[in-house]
């Protein structure tokens, strides 16, 4: 059965980039998309439109991601491409990941909060960093950082790129939380349904 | 010494995507940036603004390169992001290489022509495939392929994700040249000055 839902509107709004994605566009919700999950990017046409693509909150509040190129999803296995966006007041959880990550914000602007600490028992005070449309910047491999949309008017649009997929994430309740205490979420959230069904399974 | 050079007009406009480069801006030209190569990524900000970042053609008539995050400019080591433009009627040359890549189309239109024989002995006449504004492909590996800007009014600029940087790629006089025969260019235009005094490199 598919499950035909519409896009939440509380804080998914027209973009302004070029990546634009109809506010009220019907979509396959990820909870019913069995037959959407790649078992080796079969079944997917080689150019997409991107306007056409998944999007969901995953059940996290104000955020809406969507894989654009995908591991579980279109069997990549050495990048990943997520266009994600922010609702005002919304964030990342701290976490770390063992891959690199890189970042290009498309519309908005917020806070990345950094801890290069990854040798130390704990993250500790993260550094603040402000992040703006049309900013770029990259996480180190093991640190532990989190991302705000910090702009009360505004979403915060992130093109996400990461190595090594699928993310193998470790979700800190705070920064003083040690690193061996992180909690693995494995498979991440938009990984969960596809990931017991691809061929692409690694070690950790 | 650092020479600053205008942006060449003649192909370089303004953008209506999210990432906006001025086309009058002055920026440090390639040529001259050897104090711009990292060493570790070492003295660049961790958050860069993409208007700033500098932009050339290494000296293909109609193209605009821009490394966004790169591995000899900015110490990545698993992934690498381009932001390309191509002037109408411009092209890649037909070229393979070994690392995964994802493209998502920012502006523009064109001509994806890919070549999925990396087992015969030379590519053959490759599979046409229209690539359009706000559409994302991604290229297999060792496949051959070429893409055109065969618009003949706009731009077509792309966002290019490549993994084990920096690229090596091999170059085709046709399609029908042998894979054997293709030529290795290492390093790629815009990674032969900040190579030569890069820590990362790796074997081929």
């Amino acid at each position: 059965m598919i499950t035909v839902v519409l896009t939440g509107k509380m804080f998914w709004r027209p973009l302004l980039a070029a990546f634009s994605v109809a506010t009220t566009a019907l979509y396959f919700c990820s909870a019913a998309g069995a037959h959407l999950c790649s078992t080796a990017s079969k079944g997917f046409p080689l150019v997409r439109n991107i306007s056409e693509l998944p999007q969901d909150s995953y059940g996290r509040p104000g955020l809406s991601h969507m894989t654009i190129a995908g591991s579980v999803l279109h069997g990549m296995k050495e990048v990943e491409v997520w266009l994600q966006t922010f609702a005002p007041g919304s964030h990342t959880p701290i976490h770390r990941h063992s891959c690199e990550e890189v970042v290009l914000v498309l519309k908005g602007s917020g806070t990345l909060y950094l801890a290069s600490n990854s040798h130390s028992k704990y993250p500790g005070n993260p550094q603040e960093f402000p992040i703006f449309s049309n900013s770029t910047f990259h996480i180190p491999v093991n640190d532990a950082y989190q991302i705000w949309n910090t702009n009360k008017e505004e979403d915060l649009q992130l093109l996400v790129i990461i190595s090594r997929p699928p993310v193998k994430v470790f979700i800190y309740d705070d920064w003083l939380m040690p690193h061996t205490a992180a909690r693995l979420k494995f498979p991440y959230y938009w990984d969960e349904e596809c990931y017991q069904m691809s061929p692409t399974k690694d070690e950790l």
